[in-house]
C-alpha cells in the first residue's frame, strides 16, 4: 500500500477502498506518513468528498485506532447525545441525570469550549474537584455505580481524530460532511453505545443556519450509524437564541440544578425533553414518546433526576457547596437598556463572543478560563423593555472587562420598536 | 491576510488575488505558515486549477522569492530552452555550443534526473572537474568570456519553488500545469532570457504521450511568458525512441562531441536543429528556419561550435581527457538477440530504467551514481537484427548488474516478425 497512489486516487475523485483508508488512517496514528501527506488527503476529501462506503470505513479505522469500552455487561442500554454546539447549551448536564433515572448507561465523552460555542467539560470543570479525566477503573467504577459519566477525550480514545483534528483546524478542511461524521462518530462508538441523537442547532448561533446546510451531514451521519448497527436519530433545535437565562460555565451548572429542580425555563426544557424521550423510546423503555414526556416529568418532579446529578457530580470530585462559595462574590455589572422596545431576537454568536471578552472561553488555545465568568439574560424574545431598565448581568473577576462585553451585548440584540 | 481564508477560497475554487498568492508564496518561503497549510494549498491547487492571472501572479512570486541574474549589460540576446524529459536528452549539451556561436548568450540553470529520465546536471558532473556551482563572480566571468554556461539551481534562484517542490514531491500534486508553469518559468525567469523553447517530448519516454494532454500546459506558459515580455515557442519533440545511440552519463558527453564533430545520429540531429533555429530566428539572428539551418551546418562543418564546447566545458573546470582516461576501463557487455526480427520500436521509459538499473541514475534520493554507466543501442526502429546478432552494449562499474538491465532491455524491445 502506498499513500502516494492513495493521494492520486482520491485527487483524481476515485472511490478509495477499505483497505486504502485503512492503511491512510493506521499510518496517520503510527507516523509512517508525513503531515503535508495528510493534509494534502484531507483537502482532496474536502473537495471531493467520501461516499457513505468511504465514511464508514474512515469512521471504522479511527475508531479502531484506539480504546474502545463496553458496558453491556452492567445490562442496560447505551446510549449518548451529540451536539453541533450553540451558546447556552447545557443540555448534556440536563440530559444524563435524567437518562439514569430511567437505567440508561450514558458513558459521555465530551469536548471543550470552540470557537463562539462552549464546551460541556469546561462547564464540569467549574465545579470544585470534579475530575474530568478517570482511570479505567474509575469509569468502571463510575458506570456501575452512578450509570452515567462526563469526561474529557483521553489519549486512548480515536487517537487518529486527534492527530486529523489538529491538521484539519489549521488546513480549512474542518467544513467537510465526511470528515465531520467520522471525526464525531469515531468517538461516539468507542463508548460502545447502541443509540444516539444528534442535537443538530439551527439557526444563528449555530454552525448551520438551515436545516438544508445539514441534510447531507445527517444522511452520512444515519448511513454510518445503520452499519455499525447503532441507532440513530438526529432533532433539528432552534439555536437563533441562547438557551435558557444564563451564559457561562459555573452560570450553567447553577441554571441546571434549577431546572432539574422544576424552574425550567421552556427553550431548555423543549430541548431536553425532545432529546431524552427520543433515546427513550429508541431503547424502549417507553413506547411512545407521550409516555416518555410523562415518565421524564415524574422523574423531576420527584427529585430522582436532582438526586442522581448530585450523585453523578460527587462521584466525579465535584462539590457543589464548596463551589458556590468560591463564586458567591464574583462582580457583576448591570446592563440597562438605552431605549425603550420588544427585544425581537438575537445575533446568538455575538452573545457567545461577548462571554468569552468576560472570559468564559478561550480567544486562543492556552488562555485561562474564569469560570465564573458570564452573562444572565433578564430579557428575551418578545421581552418589552423601557428606558434604563435592566436587561442583562455581567458577572467577572476581571472588571476591566464589563465595557467591551456590553458593547457587544447591546449590538447583539434585535430591536422591535413599540 | 490570512492563510485559512486563502485555503477556504481555494478548497472552493474562486479565484485567488495577486496579493494573496504573494502572501502565501512569501509566507512559504519565511516559515510562518506551516508544511501542512502549504500542502493543502497545493492540493486545492491541483483539483480546482489556476487561471492565467492566478499563474502568472504564482510565477511571479515565486520569481521575486529569489535572486534575478541579468545579462543584458553584455550586450546580447539571452535565451535558454527547457526539455520536459526524455531518454538519451543530451540536446541541452549540443545546443549551448551551437547556440552561443552566434553570440546568443546562454545562461542555463538545469536540474538532476528525475524518475526514469537523466538530468543534465548529472551528465555534466560526469566530466571530472566540471563545476555545477559557480560563485557570483564565476557566473559573471564565465557569461562574459563565453557567454554560455550550465549550472545547478542554487540555495538563491527561487527559494519558494524549491520548498514547494518538496511537497509537491510527496502529496501527488506534481501533475498540475498551474504548479508545473509557475516551477519551470520562476527559474528560467531568473536566467534574466529574452527568449525561451520548450522542448515539449511527445511519446512513450515522455511524460506526456500525446500533444493534447500538454495543450493546457502550452497555453498557460505562452500568456504567462506574454506577460513577462518573453519570446515563447513550444515545439513538440518525439521520443517514442530514445534518442541518439547512447543513454548514461558519460557515454552521453562522448556521443555530444560526436555529433558536434560531425557524427550526428539523424533524431538528435533534427531536434537539436529545430530548437537552436527557433532560437536564432526568435532573436533575429537569422530571418527564417531555412537559413538558420544552413547557419548551424556551417558553425558544426568549421568545428566552431565543436570548440565552443571544449572552451565551455574547460571554463567550468571540466577535464575530457582525464574523463576520457578515466571511464576507459568500464566492463561492457553485449546483449545479442534471441530471434530474428526487425525492431519495430521500444517501450523507452524501461530503457531509461534499464540504465538506472546499471547505476546511470537514482533509484531513491541519495544513491550514488555510476557515471560511466549506460547502455550503447546498437539497433534502432527498422533495423533488421539476425538470431545471437550484438543489439546492444552495457556499460557499468558493477558487472552483478548486467543481468537484469540485460532482462529489462530486452523486454523493452517491441518486435515485428520478418
Amino acid at each position: 500500500m502506498n499513500i502516494y497512489k492513495i493521494l492520486q486516487k482520491k485527487r483524481d475523485n476515485f472511490e478509495l477502498t477499505q483497505e486504502e483508508i485503512s492503511f491512510f488512517v493506521q499510518a496517520t496514528t503510527d507516523g509512517s506518513i508525513s503531515r503535508e501527506q495528510i493534509a494534502a488527503l484531507l483537502m482532496a476529501i474536502c473537495i471531493n468528498g467520501m461516499s457513505e462506503n468511504e465514511t464508514f470505513a474512515l469512521t471504522q479505522a479511527m475508531l479502531d485506532s484506539g480504546r474502545q469500552l463496553d458496558f453491556h455487561y452492567i445490562g442496560k442500554p447505551v446510549v449518548d447525545k451529540h451536539s453541533t454546539g450553540g451558546v447556552g447549551d447545557k443540555i448534556s448536564l440536563n440530559l444524563l441525570p435524567i437518562l439514569i433515572s430511567f437505567d440508561l448507561a450514558v458513558p459521555m465523552i465530551s469536548g471543550r469550549g470552540l470557537g463562539h460555542t462552549g464546551g460541556t467539560i469546561d462547564k464540569l470543570e467549574s465545579i470544585i474537584g470534579y475530575k474530568v479525566n478517570l482511570s479505567h477503573s474509575e469509569i468502571k467504577q463510575q458506570m456501575e455505580t452512578i450509570g452515567g459519566m462526563i469526561i474529557a477525550q483521553s489519549e486512548d480514545i480515536a487517537p487518529a481524530d486527534r492527530i486529523i483534528y489538529s491538521i484539519r483546524d489549521v488546513t480549512a478542511t474542518v467544513e467537510s460532511d465526511a470528515l465531520i461524521t467520522a471525526s464525531i462518530l469515531s468517538k461516539k462508538l468507542a463508548e460502545g453505545i447502541d443509540a444516539l441523537v444528534l442535537d443538530l442547532k439551527i439557526g444563528n448561533g449555530a454552525f448551520y443556519q438551515t436545516f438544508e446546510q445539514a441534510k447531507n451531514l445527517v444522511r452520512l451521519m444515519e448511513e454510518v450509524c445503520k452499519k455499525f448497527g447503532v441507532r440513530f436519530q438526529a432533532i433539528p433545535t432552534n439555536m437563533n437564541n441562547p438557551l435558557g437565562r444564563y451564559v457561562g460555565n459555573w452560570l450553567e451548572v447553577v441554571e441546571v440544578q434549577n431546572c432539574l429542580r422544576g424552574d425550567f425555563p421552556e427553550d431548555l426544557k423543549a430541548i431536553t425533553f425532545e432529546l431524552a424521550s427520543e433515546l427513550l423510546v429508541m431503547s424502549r423503555i417507553f413506547e411512545n414518546k407521550n409516555k416518555a414526556y410523562s415518565g421524564i416529568e415524574n422523574v423531576l418532579a420527584s427529585g430522582r433526576a436532582y438526586d442522581n446529578f448530585l450523585r453523578w457530580i460527587a462521584s466525579q470530585g465535584g462539590n457543589i457547596s464548596i463551589s458556590e462559595k468560591e463564586y458567591a462574590n464574583t462582580p457583576i455589572y448591570i446592563i440597562s437598556s438605552d431605549r425603550e422596545g420588544i427585544i425581537k431576537g438575537f445575533y446568538t454568536k455575538e452573545i457567545g463572543y461577548a462571554a468569552i471578552e468576560l472570559g468564559a472561553g478561550r480567544k486562543v488555545a492556552n488562555d485561562q478560563i474564569d469560570y465564573a465568568a458570564g452573562i444572565k439574560l433578564l430579557k428575551k424574545n418578545g421581552d418589552r423593555c423601557e428606558r434604563d431598565e435592566p436587561i442583562a448581568v455581567l458577572f467577572a473577576r476581571d472588571k476591566s472587562k464589563f465595557e467591551s462585553a456590553e458593547k457587544i451585548y447591546k449590538n447583539a440584540i434585535i430591536w422591535e420598536n413599540l
